[in-house]
């Protein structure tokens, strides 16, 4: 045994400074059961400096209804110390904003639901959350997934986010290309699996669904199913569907499906899909808050639960949605919408921390082009390698950063808040969001 | 601001040594539904050495097989992290224990419901996560509750733990001696009740029932209802009472208690004396692990765990205890056994983060004359201060320690396993632990 040294000197973890940068990031036009994802969508970037010369950094949501949200948020943190997590929630509670002008209808961003003041405070509160603990893990040298009482697999599986999707954004519209080309049937949904597995190995296949009718959705599952055998599968039309059709989904698709994803609306609708079906439903619709749980688990109404640590309020609590999925035994795996590398960061090191994890994660990431790091996060075999690094284990590119930005405060407001009924108006002018269920 | 300074270098969280010292320490002859407290109740002292040069301290049951059970656990600690929290739990799995002599009768030692493996497994790796939490407070210069989120309040309140009690152990019996006097009956209690509100401040009181017959309990409750107005008043006879006896007693202290505490055994019980009065009823038997839950919550069989630390397995799953009951809008607090300085320093911590704690935690602490500490910790106004100093902010008394594990080593082995019966039977050669329901 080596002398024992003395303890260090604590870290001074007093915030001194948070800095809220918006920015635009390139997004593909992948359709769902609301329109298309718009040229550009919204985040907010988090740094948070303490005293002792660490910064931390995090992401969220960057619509300006999150933003409201956030600036009085962050100027009430200097002063406090990172490590006050519990005390984040305290401080959210004391923030008012204005909720008179929250659109109570479904969140078109995140579809995640309902829309509520607290739903929005604490996808605000996860950004500051994840940034106070990369700062935290800097400061004493500990990766994050460390500060969350240390990781137990040392990679996350993720599944592929397959999106019926165009080739391009709309002729005449600002926007970034790729190579992924269209996929509005199940050959071009095929193809994309394909290039999903061979560019990053991925195993499980996710189809974002409620795009075309019921019908057309088996048929691509199925083509997954003989293309890919043994490879799990999901299919999530974000609840488009009556509870009579999500039956009949789920008895076509019984014994191909790992799971099927919020077929219909509310808790009541699930509840009454999963009396009748064998197939396993997931949610990250009708349980996105603690407040949703009770009923959804005592009424068997969902048998996975995918977390995202933006709707939940952070690492913490993604960990206590876990303990209680596990203690109700549901299952748990993870939701995810569109986010650049900090995020898949934070998701990472929280999903390697949580010993009931049996469903791979999504993950929007390999979608977006853009980043604000210096080195992006990869995917070998379907899987993100847990970093070891203190806090995060990732670094803020600041001329990436600043590009980013630069293209918010350029934007004439029409990118700031996402829509994507909005944005499919541009290639069809009548579009209107469906009523649900639409099938 | 001032110049940041460069983050500390990280600090070793290597564990290099684990020492495990049973120890005999005095208990008054608190009388409970099994019997007598014995003289001397074992206790564990568990301390983990870090490379960095830092030990932390923990504390649990010190009974003869839950030793079985610390030894192999902790000759595989060294060589890991002590910030590997996560892994504790996996690590316990691993080791294996022979479970064919656990009596899975109601546990005397611990009145916490039929005995397990796992509920022992659990109880041991408690003492061991309290003492890496600890260790690593101490090394990165964080208080415990600090690791655990943060303080959200700067004291705990606790209750008074009022016992049915001689003066002294029976004649003839090596025991040490104090000066509170007997209790039994009503006048008795009511005097202990103001011996502990004046020594301590207490302003909730807990009386260990299920020893008299329970009109001369619901007496000694109105009493001490008459004594101290306004005053949050509990009974726990530790599931003495059939359905109907609960219920009767119910129906006799509705408006007087805040709540009863395990009436009767077995959730479905609970479940039965629940569904037919208003009184609260509260619980540190039917539900002390993850897997008792479910059933209790669903049926609505109780409204307040009771959590202990040592149960449930340490302090980070005491919170997700807590969050689960958060979630099904079931109410918290803590129970106790008979425990020293480090659990209740352990205890505080916890407490201390955890948001929706609206009861007064239990201690023993005030009846256990000895403690291995260099200074005992102290209820003021009924609470202790929640301390900001690294780890659990408490320090062994060496010399104490030795002494007392000198008692463990010199006793013939009557003492080294808890036994509430045996002790009795000193007394009264005929006892035998009553069947349930006594009454």
């Amino acid at each position: 045994m080596t002398a024992p040294t003395a303890p260090a000197a604590a870290a001074d973890l007093t915030i001194t400074e948070v800095r809220l940068t918006p920015i635009l990031v390139a997004d593909p036009p992948l359709l769902n059961t609301q329109g298309v994802h718009q040229p550009y969508t919204p985040r907010l970037i988090i740094e948070i400096e303490t005293a002792g010369g660490v910064t931390g950094i995090g992401e969220t949501y960057g619509d300006t209804k999150y933003l409201e949200l956030a600036e009085p948020f962050a100027e009430r943190l200097p002063g406090r110390r990172v490590s006050d997590l519990n005390g984040l929630f305290t401080l959210a509670d004391q923030v008012g904003v204005d909720g008179s002008h929250i659109d109570t209808a479904v969140d078109v961003g995140g579809l995640r639901g309902v829309q509520t003041e607290d739903k929005l405070r604490l996808s605000v509160v996860s950004g500051f959350e994840v940034a106070c603990l990369d700062a935290l893990g800097k400061a004493l040298g500990q990766p994050v997934h460390e500060l969350l009482g240390g990781k137990v697999r040392d990679r996350v599986e993720y599944s592929a986010y397959l999106f019926y999707r165009w080739a391009a954004h709309p002729e005449g519209v600002t926007a970034e290309t790729d190579d992924w080309g269209a996929a509005v049937d199940p050959a071009g949904v095929v193809e994309q699996a394909r290039k999903f597995k061979e560019r990053y190995g991925f195993t499980s296949f996710k189809l974002k669904g409620g795009v075309f009718p019921p019908e057309e959705e088996i048929a691509a599952v199925r083509a997954l199913a003989e293309a890919f055998p043994g490879h799990p599968l999901r299919l999530d039309p974000n609840g488009a569907w009556s509870v009579e059709t999500s039956l009949k989904v789920a008895a076509e698709l019984s014994g191909v499906l790992e799971y099927l994803e919020d077929p219909t609306l509310t808790t009541e609708g699930m509840a009454q899909v999963s009396a009748h079906t064998d197939v396993l439903l997931a949610t990250n619709m009708c349980v996105t808050t603690f407040g949703e749980i009770k009923e959804a688990f005592t009424r068997d109404a969902v048998q996975v639960v995918l977390s995202d640590h933006h709707y939940w309020g952070g690492l913490r609590n993604t960990r206590e949605l876990a303990a209680i999925c596990g203690a109700f035994g549901v299952g748990v795996s993870m939701h995810s919408n569109t986010h650049l590398g900090i995020s898949l960061a934070a998701m990472t090191h929280v999903a390697a921390t949580v010993p009931d994890l049996h469903h791979a994660c999504d993950s929007h990431y390999p979608w977006q082009s853009e980043d604000v790091l210096t080195e992006r996060l990869t995917f070998t075999d379907g899987g993100v390698r847990v970093s070891d690094a203190p806090g995060l284990g990732v670094e803020l590119d600041r001329d990436r950063l600043a590009a980013l930005h630069r293209r918010w405060l350029d934007d004439d407001g029409t990118m700031r808040s996402r829509d994507d009924e909005a944005a499919m108006r541009v290639a069809e002018p009548d579009w209107r969001t469906p009523a649900v269920p639409r099938w």
